[in-house]
Formats: structure tokens, sequence, C-alpha cells
């Protein structure tokens, strides 16, 4: 299903140009054109979905085989020495675009991306609560 | 197949103890004990792959399945804002432990995690060559 006025579904559907360097009949996979490295991509699905929550089941088994697709092919071709994969949900988390997509960022020496963020040190107690909610709820 | 001396293979097959959220026959999602925030967990194949690069197709069509069952939990159970899905390969790109795992970051207003990136600004030669190289390499 595609959303009308999501840019990301028009881009997915080829109705708006982009650099595709990757295309399947459930995503299309572009690159960034304000990159944060040389060859960042972002992997659409042609199904709209804002969020990770959102994401059909099919989609979501097919999305990182595309992405392991993508890392390979960055690793030949531009020799990059790591790679992320990033997926932002919600304005908090940086998601500016709402039709989910996977970043793929090669990352070279001297670039200018930064993932940071301090480790909390929570009390045993506190990590056995959380522990014990989410296990809960998921009920394997 | 385990690697030996691989932390996360013995974590991952419950020879070393931790708080585990989610386990099925193919993965084992835990608490990382020094979250990045409230929740924050990793999930972890129960076959070695160093990376994305190795990682066995049957593994990543179903490592995003996974990361939306926790994420749907996070967001259920912990009323989280908003939820990153992280994944570093190589040393450059924030990779510590060297088999693969995925990062459930969820995230709430004043935590103290940052993504941030200098937007390039490639000439538009610049970025047809890249998306040809990637696009002839990948020969979809």
């Amino acid at each position: 299903m595609v959303k009308e006025d999501c840019i990301f579904c028009k881009i997915a559907a080829g109705e708006i140009p982009s650099r595709t360097i990757y295309e399947d009949e459930s995503f299309r996979t572009i690159l960034d054109i304000s990159p944060a490295s040389k060859g960042h991509a972002i992997i659409l699905p042609k199904n709209h979905a804002a969020n990770i929550y959102e994401l059909p089941e099919e989609d979501a088994s097919k999305i990182f085989v595309v992405a392991k697709k993508i890392a390979c092919a960055m690793k030949q071709t531009l020799q990059c020495e790591g790679l992320n994969i990033l997926q932002n949900n919600g304005e908090l988390a940086g998601q500016t675009v709402f039709h989910l997509h996977l970043h793929v960022l090669p990352r070279y020496q001297d670039d200018k991306v930064s993932f940071s963020w301090e480790h909390g040190k929570p009390s045993e107690e506190e990590l056995d609560a959380i522990a014990e909610i989410l296990f809960a709820f998921l009920d394997f």
C-alpha cells in the first residue's frame, strides 16, 4: 500500500527520480543526496510503513537481506573501512521522513559521522525489573 | 557454528548468564548491562558471524523480524518516545565485539544518546559516479 503525499512512497515507486543503486519487487535503494559519507544509501520499502512498529512481517524478513547485499557491495567497491546500519523511529530518534527507511552508512577515516552515548549504570535490581517486564510481554 | 573464545557466542548459547528478554532457535536478545538508555537491548544470532558481510541469508531474513518484535514490546511497556536500530561493522564504525549484533535503543526526552553527521554536498557528477559503480556491482 502506498500513502498519498508520502515522498518516499513516490521515490520508491519511481514517480520521483532518484539515484537507484538497487531495486527489487519490495524495495528501492537510493543514494542520499545529502550524504553523511561517500556512498550513504537508504533502503525504502515500496509499501508504506511509517516505522518499524508498522512494518509488515514480509518486508521485515527481506529488508536485512537487502542491507547485507548493499553492505557487501559498498565494502567491495568503495573500500569503506566500516559500515553502520541505522534505522530511526520517531522524531526524538532522528526520523525526519515518516516512511520507514534503513540508512546504510559506509565509514571512512576522518568522516564526520558520530554515534555516541553515555553508558548508564543502572542497579542490578533496575535491570532485573526491566528484563522481567520485557520478558513477560514478549512471552515467546 | 559457534566460535571458540567469542563471548557473544557463549552468551547466545546460554553458557554465560545474561538478562534474556527474548529467545528463539536462532537468536537471543539480552539487556545491555551498560545501557545507553532504559531498556537498551542487543540481538545476538546464535550462529557466529563477525559482521553483516558474513551473516548467513537465513539469519538475515529473521533478524529484523525479531527487531520489530522487540521494538513493539519496548514501545508498549517502556513508553519510549522513539527508538533506534543500530548495527556497527568494524572498529571504525564503533563495533567493539566482533560477533554481529543489533542494538535496539529505546529513546526518551533528555537521554544521552547522540547520532550526528555533517551532510556532505557532493556534486551531481560525484553522486552519479558512485551510483553507477554500486548499480553495476549489484547487477540486480
